[in-house]
């Protein structure tokens, strides 16, 4: 048996992650992992665990030279940050679940994993349980990635599927995702699609070497999402969910976004319900996998932080392939959407950015169109985010070549076939 | 841009897969790989290549200093493994794609790796383009693993998703199956189990650190699935499929077959249709990610040949963590399973070898009862294998604790409400 490197842990948070991680280590001695030390915001919990294994001091971890590992599991983003970035300058290797703080500080962080030659593994972060960072890293290893589109947000997902698939309305889907514990009492971050995009800033560097803020990408949530909405879903047999979507074009660049889709049902994306994650990722030879498993909750992300933990014995480190070891990929804002707008005032949609109009419902008294827009139109504009007005893609949404498009649409026009 | 290795490669075998990677490999010259040379049985064929690229000399690749990488992508079992031991033991490192060889050579492989210090990855012979061996060795790198279920070769499972969901008999399946290539003109391999239970045999190394030969477990195919089985599955509400799986017992050892097995619309399993595949493993903190994909074909084959060129880039080997560096696991059959067995002539079934029989349905044509039955007593026997007898297990089959299910099941007739 080679010899795996024996991890003396500190802990930073003692909620249903971190107690749970804890009884797990204790009861299972061949993963040489033990938690020397539990730092924790105050004393006031009784807590199923010896007194003596707390502390409310930070340093007593980050400053113990016997302490060779920091897990973080806490909730501020700022106290995150200070503890990861310590650790590692004090030459201890890091386990991260705080996906805001890693998206926030990710020109931060890359930096320090070099100077440090520190190991700061996150895969919590991203899609709780499912490996989406290792594969990424490690079978998807080359730059023919064709496309990865995944759902990475289980509040979400869980209220689109009340919402779909069992017409509840947007408040009552909230509610009960908030009573489920899927939803924060404040749950802008996740219902605006800010968790989503900070998640995707950085799987995008996994996947395609690509280092952007959340600003470079275009992204919403799924405030808007109205019941007409729900009612063409079904009418049409698809779905709506909340897609995080890359995509290579044709000049080598990446086109990449977070925002609601209709999707088809047999879209892998379409089996993923309730509180569930997926992943699809198309590689070379335009072949398919699908990465599927619980996308929130205290069970999915303990098992990825002890994967995490477990890959340090081997004293595993991602090493960013896509960004230093092949030419990075570009972000690409050059490209045309096929979009679906619902909305009660016309005079509130700027027909005149729109390439073309295919669909007009002007009927009822919910109305909406289908339309080509550029993501150039769309960028750092908030008419499609505010008043009610709710933008969904059409599946298979990016358009490149659309002067091509553009002259086919006009002979159908002069033909008379549409107009 | 740290240094990857340059790859030069000697491929053997130049069909859909050997071709498309061919073309794949010159399109991308950032994957740093080159086909030097290629082997095949004759020159016979017009091939889309220089001429001169080939030869039907093996010793031409074998003997090449120039080639660091031999790729095996042919269907001879004894001439794979004569070219991957040479190839190895002349210092170069290999991928293959050959199943039944990896498995029936398994433990000389083992020790050619040990030996020469060369990598021999052979992702493609396990599920295709489903990284289930990478995930297994370095994701759930720690000895937590609870469960691993997979359907793991697709022509049965596109034959079944046939005959369970639209209604076609046996026969009928299979001949769709042959006329779309899912199955080879003599498909006894898969049908009757071979081909799933070789894989199965090395996927319990990287799962478990077990090595044993295929006939340490207990398995079967689909060949006896009757009409009156699809009928019971409709009835149900359930499927069938060909179920891989692999159970840690509470003794700490594992409980492994390849057996049909009826499993709820609830079951992730129950989503792989046709010629796909798909792994369901059950981690630490009793959390279930689940992996699909294509399973067989030339695409999805050559998309994970793909992904091990890649990885020897970076000089990737598979370490066989359970097995060296863990304590490994040992198999065991002393377990109980909940079976369903249905056939034409009560006389071919030994009622005496059931520790009790739950179910009787004997009044239609084809007769069928659900019983519990130990997995020593269906080893080396071929009652229920042969003479159109049908054993498939039901939805959770292991069960470990007889002597308690025997007190209860007797109390339970003791008081008249089940005989």
């Amino acid at each position: 048996m080679e010899t795996q490197k024996q991890l003396t842990i500190g802990l930073f948070g003692f909620g249903v992650v971190g107690e749970g991680l804890y009884k797990v280590l204790n009861q299972t001695p061949s993963l040489n992992a033990t938690i020397k030390k539990v730092c924790i915001k105050n004393y006031g919990k009784k807590r199923d665990a010896p007194a003596s294994l707390f502390t409310t001091e930070k340093e007593e971890l980050l400053n113990d030279r016997d302490i060779n590992v920091i897990v973080e599991v806490i909730d501020d983003t700022e106290a995150a940050f200070d503890i990861v970035s310590t650790a590692m300058k004090n030459g201890k290797d890091v386990v991260s679940a705080s996906k805001k703080m890693i998206a926030e500080y990710f020109t931060e962080l890359l930096a320090l994993q070099k100077e440090t030659g520190k190991s700061l593994l996150y895969e919590a972060a991203a899609c709780a349980s499912i490996p989406v960072i290792r594969n990424l890293e490690e079978y998807y290893d080359y730059d023919l990635l064709q496309s990865v589109r995944a759902i990475v947000n289980g509040s979400t997902n869980y209220m689109l599927t009340k919402i779909i698939d069992e017409g509840l309305d947007f408040k009552q889907a909230l509610l009960q995702a908030q009573q489920l514990g899927f939803a924060e009492s404040n749950p802008t971050l996740d219902v605006e699609g800010y968790d989503a995009v900070n998640k995707w800033a950085f799987l995008l560097t996994h996947a395609y070497g690509i280092v952007e803020k959340t600003d470079a990408l275009l992204f919403n949530g799924i405030q808007n999402i109205h019941a007409t909405d729900a009612v063409v879903a079904n009418e049409k047999n698809q779905e709506i969910k909340l897609v995080a979507q890359a995509q290579k074009l044709k000049n080598g660049k990446v086109a990449a976004f977070v925002l609601p889709q209709f999707v088809n049902q047999n879209d892998h994306l379409a089996f993923v319900k309730n509180e569930y994650n997926g992943v699809v990722i198309e590689s070379g030879f335009a072949d398919k996998q699908f990465f599927y498993g619980k996308g929130a909750g205290s069970f999915p992300t303990a098992s990825a932080v002890l994967s995490d933990i477990s890959a340090l014995r081997y004293e595993y480190k991602y090493e960013y392939k896509k960004l230093y070891h092949h030419q990075p990929h570009a972000l690409s804002n050059d490209i045309f959407l096929r979009v679906y707008v619902s909305f009660d005032d016309i005079s509130l949609i700027p027909k005149e950015n729109f390439e073309w109009i295919e669909e007009w419902h002007a009927r009822e008294e919910r109305k909406y169109l289908v339309g080509i827009i550029s993501v150039a139109s769309l960028h750092g504009k908030n008419w499609w985010k505010e008043n009610g007005v709710s933008l969904i893609l059409l599946p298979e949404p990016v358009i490149e070549e659309i002067e091509t498009r553009k002259l086919k649409q006009r002979s159908l026009e002069l033909a008379g076939i549409v107009n």
